[in-house]
């Protein structure tokens, strides 16, 4: 940090139930919780990352009941007051304003860095060099600064920034800060492959960086209902009125992101380009693209006997799986369940969930 | 039976090791032991087969010490004795001497209809009829007799029994008890298909009806050093001595198939057309053909959830396998593993086995 009487915070959200990974994935034990790829699980990747920026009692983590125990188990060195739990899910507004609350009272001045729990990032030094440019440019003003993810494909799944690359720019060292021209929803096909030629359209990769008492400001600007609700709470934390407070206030609360919600509506978004091997790993297939191979296109983590078989993931907890001629199949196996899904085709196992939840066959979830 | 003073005994084998039903068939769990199709074993199926046509007591069981308490459990009412134990595997020509040992003492004009423990009929009121026409012709001569299956595809898996048609037969009722013009092992695709175009290849299918003291005849003939030493065991049946005999006897006799030491030698051979559909479930490609599919042309045996998945069949002991996307495949699910095999390549399941012996990892065996 070039500024050093500067005090910044991580917030990492980890609130997500992703049943994309299912069997893997449960509604106790989500991506994030999971050691999808590599040894140590994605929070843990992200805590990791982030203590390379912010001091380690300067991380915060947004989570639920469900997840609190075991993330306090993955991240022994975190103070339990670092772990802020929401009563129920209401999408990323909420959680950010929960945790500026919070970073409000320590510093208002603070800046805070926001960052999904259950994202990959290959090059860390890259990643810690935009942050870093980010943070100097939230410190410095009340821009709400977003990375925006340079596209390698014409990806349907995720949305869009276009940034404006004609003037206004805010330069910081060799990472530039672009004004914004437009947020554009998940395209289909035809319309990403224009994006990806276009050059000027980043996939928005719900990471931020603010101020706190800026965030504060365009929350109340934009979605005022729901600031003078948590103006309220911020009355009772470290009371023991806060909890029934803050059951109260999620009851009121209507689900929305910070995207939608703060970010399409301000114009002090700045938006850096991001180039340093993020994945949000959103399905199994992805899990698969990423991983190693051998020499039959195989990946194999756990007991498995692959017969003239190719182009596979196998990920087994220790029970035997023989497979005899088989090509791009995904098999998970889990202490209760198997799942053998074709590979391209993995972003239907949510359908294997959503059955699930039909026949409410709970254990499974 | 129009002899009511006949008396005609079965002897089913069941020395069978398959490994083709690999994870379902062990060592201690072969194919024979296991309900491959419908509710009942196959030995059980097949002693039910049996108990149509010969009486209860007749009916003899060739085993193994592995299978014998299984077997002893699976079929409350026989007795006992009527279970003969080798003490090692030699093919069907030892097994086919024990039986008929054990069978001369009883009455040495008897007729023995030998069958394999692990074959399907599926019409088993013709099947009778064959075998009733058999066991008359056998009854009245020293004929080897023979079932062979009339073909319905060229199937380079079997061997085959070339009729000679022309002259010489010996009719029954609608059955005929053709001459044999020759043997043929395994043929390749164009000879299997030549085979059954011409109309006169039948498989060998490894049922024969013959007399006691026929049998017992022709293996002194063709095979007197089998036949010296199981002479000398006889003497020993019901004494002390038996088990130790037996031993000694089995640790000098070679491997050899009553086929090939036996039939093919002999002139004496006899062969009726069997057409009561036949099955000898050789594969798990065969017990799928065997199944009765859903409309998505499936077969669902357990807890199964298949997600736009088709043409495939699924045997879990419990656990849940849930599949997205996937097409001709057979999966099945044990207790300690888990194949998943392509359709029409499950032959190839004994390579698992192969490798499982090699590595000696003998708790999957």
């Amino acid at each position: 940090m070039k500024n050093k009487s500067l005090s910044v915070f991580s917030v990492i959200m980890a609130g997500g139930v992703g049943s994309r990974f299912w069997p893997k994935s449960r509604e106790k034990n989500p991506k994030q919780l999971l050691p999808i790829l590599g040894e140590q699980t994605m929070i843990q990747q992200t805590f990791e990352r982030m203590r390379g920026i912010v001091p380690e009692k300067n991380n915060f983590i947004v989570t639920n009941k469900l997840q609190r125990a075991q993330i306090a188990k993955q991240l022994p060195m975190l103070s339990e007051e670092n772990i802020l739990v929401e009563p129920v899910g209401r999408n990323t507004a909420p959680c950010v304003a929960l945790a500026a609350l919070f970073i409000h009272r320590l510093d208002p001045e603070a800046v805070m860095v926001v960052v999904p729990a259950d994202h990959i990032v290959q090059n860390v030094e890259e990643f810690t060099k935009v942050i870093e440019a980010a943070i100097e440019v939230a410190a410095n003003s009340s821009s709400l600064v977003t990375i925006g993810i340079q596209p390698n494909r014409a990806e349907t799944g995720y949305g869009y920034i276009q940034i404006d690359d004609s003037n206004e720019k805010k330069k910081n060292g060799n990472y530039t800060a672009y004004k914004v021209k437009a947020f554009a929803e998940k395209p289909n096909i035809e319309t990403a492959n224009r994006f990806l030629e276009s050059g000027d359209f980043l996939w928005n990769s719900g990471m931020f960086v603010w101020r706190c008492d800026a965030i504060l400001n365009e929350i109340k600007k934009s979605l005022p209902e729901l600031y003078s609700h948590f103006e309220i709470l911020k009355e009772t934390i470290g009371t023991n009125l806060f909890e029934t407070k803050l059951q109260d206030v999620y009851s009121k609360i209507k689900s929305i992101s910070i995207d939608f919600g703060v970010m399409e509506k301000s114009d002090s978004v700045r938006v850096f380009r991001g180039n340093f091997g993020w994945n949000d790993v959103g399905s199994w297939d992805e899990v698969v693209r990423l991983s190693e191979k051998d020499e039959n296109g195989n990946t194999i983590k756990g007991n498995v006997i692959p017969i003239d078989s190719k182009n596979s993931y196998f990920l087994s907890n220790g029970k035997l799986i023989a497979t005899v001629g088989i090509d791009n199949l995904i098999v998970i196996n889990t202490e209760d369940a198997i799942l053998i899904c074709k590979k391209d085709d993995s972003q239907n196992v949510k359908k294997i969930v959503d059955y699930l939840r039909y026949k409410q066959m709970n254990d499974y979830l």
